[in-house]
C-alpha cells in the first residue's frame, strides 16, 4: 500500500478501515488529504477486501473543507480542489466493496457529504450533522447534492438554509445515517453491519451496488432498462448459478468471486 | 374472467382481489406465475371495476422469483422472464383502478418489489420485508428499482447490500407500506383503505394515479409540464364539471364515468 | 409596494410577511389572487429582504383553487389559470429570500402545494393536509408534483388517491413540514426559523437556494455538474472570502452582500 500522511489504511481480514488521520485539523478535507483519500479507495477498489470503514480520529468525524486551503486558491483552483472533492465522493460510490462510514462528533459541510456518499452509516449517539455554509457566505452547494438524495426536499432545505446542526437521532430518522448507537458500541455496531453487507458473492454485490447507483435519480423506466439487462446478464454468473443451486440443494453456498 | 392455474381472482362489487395461489410454492414468480398476474390485471383494467387488491394464499405474500425456474434458463430467457417481471410492474402502476397491495409473512426479492409497485400497501404486524440477493449470488437489481423509490438510498442500501429482513413497522416507518395491522385485522384494513382510495370518479381517479407515475422521478420543471396540460385538459371531463357544480351547489356528486 | 385586494403584505426588519387575506373565501386561489400573489412574491425578489413569510387570515391556510374561478373557464382558460399558479409555486423557489410557511388549520389542494413549495413549513398542531381532487372528479394533478417530491411516492398515492387530510404530525414525519408547534407559539417558531434560515450572506444563501433546486431531482452526475461549477464561481464573490477570513481570523463576519 501507498505511504500516506493525512490518514491511516489498516486491513483486518476481508475489512480495509481508512482513518482520516488529521485531528488537530478536524480532518478537514485539504487538497492532499482528499488526494489521499481518493488513492486509498484507488487501491482498495483493485484489492480483494469486501468491506470499507471510513473513520475519523480525534474529536470529530470531519470539519469539511480546509478554509485555509480554500482561500488562497482563484476559481481555477477551487474549481479543481471541487473536483477532486467530487471525484472522491462518486468513488466511494463506484468501488466494488461496501463502504460504511462510521461517524462520532461531527460531521459538517464535506465531511457530512462523505457521509451522504458511504453506501451505508453508522454514528454514535454523540455525533451531529450540518451544512454550515448556509450561514455564511459560501454555501455548501456540493454537499447538498447526495445529502438531499438521502434525506428529502424539506430537511435538506432546514440543514442547507439555517446551518444548524441535527443530532444522530434526527439524522438516522430522515435517513441520513443507518444505525444510532452509544459511543462505546459504536465499533461494534460498525463491524456488525460490515459483516452482514459483506457476505454473499463479492463480484455480485458489487455489480448490484454500482448497478443502484447507475439507476436512482432517473424516471422508473429508465431504470428498469438499466436494471433489466444488468441482471439478465448476471444471471449467467457463477455466482448467480452458485446462489441458486445451493439454494435449491439446500445447502451452504461457496463463493469463487 | 380467463382461467387460472396460479392465481385467484374474485370480484365483490367494485373490487377485484386476485390472490397468488401458489402456497406450496411460497407464492415464488415462475414465468407462468407472472404470467397469469400479468393477463389478470389486463383484464381489470378493462374492466369497469375501481380497486384491486394483490394478496398471497398460505404463509407468504410472495418469495419473489422461483430459482427453479431460473436457473434452467439462459440469458436470453432470464431476459424474457425479467422482462415479463418488469411488465407485470409496470402495469399495476398502470392500470386505471386504485392497487392495494395486502401483505402478510414475508415479501422478498419480486415480492418486496410487488409491495413497492402497488399503488398503496397494507401490512400486517407479521410481515417481513427483505431483498435477499444481496447475501446470495444474484443481486436484487429490478427490485431495487421501484423500493428505492418507496424508502430513499441509505435505506434500500441496507435492504439490498444486507439482504436482511425488516419488520413491518420499520417498512411503515420507511414510507414501503402505509399501514400495518394486527394480523387479525388486516382484511378489514385493507378493505377501508380501498374504500377511501376508490371514491370520486373512476375516470378522474385513473388520470391521477397515471398522471403521478408519469411525472414522478423527473425535474420539477418536467413534472409540471405534464401536469399543467392534463389537469388543464381534465377540467372539462365530465367528472370535472360534475365534481365542482355538486361542490358550488352543496349537493352531493353523481359520478357517471 | 403595490396595492392589492387580496392580500396583505408588511415588512418588518429584514421579513417580509404576505398574508393570503380572503379569509371568507377561505383564502382561494382565484386568479386575481394568484397573481397578487406572484406581484408580491416578485417585488419581493426584487428587494432587500431576507425572509418572506407567508400566511393566511380567517380560520384556514388555504382552501386551494376557487372552484368558482375554475368551473366558468374553457379549456384555455383554465390552462391560463394553472399556467398562473405554477408560475407562482416556482417563483417561490426561485425568490433569493427563504420563504417559510405559517400553516393553520387546513392547507388543501393547491394550499397544500404552497407548502410543499415554500423552502421552509412550520404548521401549528391543528393543521391539516389533503389533496382532495382524487375523493371528487377533478384530480389534484399539479398539486402532486411538489408533495411527492418532499414526502415520497407511497404516502403521495395515499394522500392523493384517498383525499383524506393527514394531521401535522404526520406531515412533520412524511417531511411536509419541518416543525409542529401549539397553535400560540407558532408565530414565534415561524420567526425564530426565519432568523435562522437568513443568517449569513444574502447574496450566498440566494444562490444557494437556487442551486438546490436546479440539481434537485437529476442524475446526481448531472446535479454535481451544476453544483460545482457554481461552488467553485462562488467561491471568489466578496462573501465567501468574507466567510473564510472571518472563519481564519476568528471574528464575527461582516457581509456586505
Amino acid at each position: 500500500m501507498a505511504e500516506y500522511q493525512h490518514i491511516r489504511v489498516e486491513r483486518t481480514d476481508d475489512v480495509v478501515r481508512i482513518t482520516m488521520d488529521r485531528a488537530a485539523r478536524r480532518n478537514s478535507l485539504s487538497a492532499e488529504h482528499l488526494a489521499e483519500l481518493l488513492t486509498a479507495f484507488r487501491d482498495v477498489a483493485a484489492s480483494d477486501a469486501l468491506g470499507v470503514v471510513l473513520a475519523g480520529e480525534g474529536p470529530v468525524f470531519s470539519a469539511g473543507h480546509d478554509f485555509a486551503d480554500v482561500s488562497s486558491r482563484d476559481l481555477e483552483g477551487v474549481r479543481e480542489l471541487l473536483t477532486l472533492c467530487t471525484d472522491l465522493m462518486r468513488t466511494i460510490e463506484s468501488v466494488p466493496q461496501v463502504v460504511v462510514a462510521r461517524v462520532h462528533g461531527l460531521a459538517t459541510a464535506a465531511g457530512c457529504q462523505l457521509v451522504a456518499s458511504c453506501d451505508l452509516a453508522v454514528a454514535s449517539e454523540d455525533a451531529a450533522f450540518a451544512l454550515p455554509g448556509g450561514k455564511g457566505g459560501w454555501f455548501c452547494h456540493t454537499p447538498a447534492v447526495p445529502v438531499a438524495r438521502a434525506i428529502g426536499r424539506k430537511r435538506l432545505m432546514e440543514l442547507a438554509l439555517t446551518g444548524d446542526p441535527i443530532d444522530a437521532r434526527t439524522a438516522e430518522q430522515w435517513g441520513l445515517v443507518n444505525r444510532v448507537v452509544p459511543a462505546d458500541g459504536l465499533d461494534e455496531a460498525v463491524d456488525d453491519l460490515v459483516r452482514r453487507a459483506t457476505r454473499g458473492s463479492r463480484a455480485s454485490k458489487a455489480l448490484g451496488k454500482q448497478t443502484i447507483y447507475a439507476q436512482l435519480d432517473r424516471p422508473e423506466a429508465d431504470a428498469y432498462a438499466i436494471a433489466v439487462e444488468v441482471m439478465a446478464a448476471a444471471s449467467q454468473t457463477a455466482a448467480a448459478k452458485e446462489g441458486m443451486s445451493s439454494f435449491l440443494e439446500k445447502r451452504p453456498a461457496v463463493w469463487t468471486d
